[in-house]
């Protein structure tokens, strides 16, 4: 399978057989990731593997998420401006910037892009993954489990493993909705394409072999929106975690 | 070359040829972007194509980069919660959870996994890629121009274009710097790994064929902190956007 076909290929996965992933592999999976573009070079995220059962227990607790508690490789992605920040100070600068809007989101952006590295890298080696929000559910807690120092903040978790089964591809968005020419457009001038799109998505989720049921881009949204972990505290954990804060 | 080489070849380029890339190869790159996991299935995100060459040298002014108004497909690249929240709001629900810290991150990161993807995608066709931070020079006149509404914001630009010659690879940071196990580890214990990856980027700055210099990576972190555009305005640049605002 060629690249271009190997990403159009991509589904999520989290049901995974019992054969271990090397920590060879995981290396592999590291050093690919880090060759992703970072912002002005700063590299400024970190990734933890757990490999403790205790810990990962209790990090599957978190997410209310059973699978996490069976196979794959579990890392979690740390947007990382603290590594930075204390390179700085042992040149005697201040590194306060570092804790600022632009420079926590280049963080998360710069762990982002190294993540798609690492999942596409993954998925080449016939291994699959899946990204877990989830983590975020209790961030606070998180934090304290992975003893993240100041300037340092969960992104998401990573679980890679050996594929047991494959689900459908999820049909995605008409390129009319997510691509615009010179400027912003409302969803009001591609109202044709997202009806298209609901019948299209409707039949995805009736037809499913997992989990099939009655739903549509409209339900997925009221799901967001209903969701039972708001994680309405995460802009306070982030500013207790340095960030954002109207002085940076 | 297979997919992992391919990941592992990456640099940035910013030096494009006059072929332009057609409009068959742009939607493909977007098709294939899209295919990246999304949190909670929201794709929320949008890509920009700006093709006006008036509203390119805006664009290029802002960036203060002259090579921007020269060669290459330029994109900005939106983290896009205004689409989802018209759809709710169509569907006689309270948006505003959208613009809170949580979605307004996951957006972010969704833009940011199908920008990977898009730039991976680029490289398989022969086409080169960077990433440009400094649209967001200027936030506040880049959101006028490409007139964003309320739960929108620019992440960065894309330039993909066919590559004018070729970088060196930049030796990124070693491993045992951003892989850790069980939790966070501090620069303290692998500041052998540091000071021998000082000596390899000092070799790479030196040797390089473009704008060889002398420095490291502290050299990388002081330049950050010294920057002429620390971009301090941006966190209320996303509030006025509706976004990280108390109430959400």
């Amino acid at each position: 399978m060629n690249t271009l076909e190997l990403l159009n290929q991509h589904r999520s996965q989290r049901d995974f057989t019992t054969q271990p992933v090397s920590t060879e592999t995981v290396s592999q999976l590291i050093t690919t990731a880090q060759h992703a573009s970072s912002s002005i070079f700063l590299q400024a995220y970190s990734f933890i593997s757990i490999t403790d059962p205790a810990l990962r227990q209790q990090i599957a607790a978190i997410t209310t998420m059973p699978f996490i508690q069976q196979n794959g490789h579990l890392l979690i992605v740390i947007a990382d401006q603290h590594r930075n920040a204390t390179l700085a100070r042992q040149q005697g600068l201040t590194p306060e910037l570092l804790g600022g809007a632009d420079r926590f989101l280049a963080s998360v952006e710069d762990a982002t892009l190294a993540s798609q590295n690492l999942i596409t890298a993954a998925e080449s080696l016939g291994l699959g993954t899946v990204v877990l929000g989830s983590v975020l559910n209790d961030a606070a807690k998180l934090i304290e489990l992975l003893r993240l120092p100041k300037l340092t903040m969960p992104v998401f978790g990573l679980l890679v493993g050996y594929p047991n089964g494959q689900n459908e591809l999820k049909p995605r968005l008409p390129e009319a909705a997510v691509h615009f020419t010179n400027g912003y457009q409302e969803p009001t001038t591609y109202t044709a394409a997202l009806a298209d799109y609901q019948q299209t998505l409707q039949q995805y989720y009736q037809a499913r072999s997992h989990n099939a049921r009655q739903a549509d881009f409209t339900q997925v949204i009221r799901g967001a929106l209903l969701s039972k972990t708001p994680r309405r505290e995460l802009l306070s954990v982030l500013q207790q975690q340095g960030f954002l804060n109207e002085a940076n």
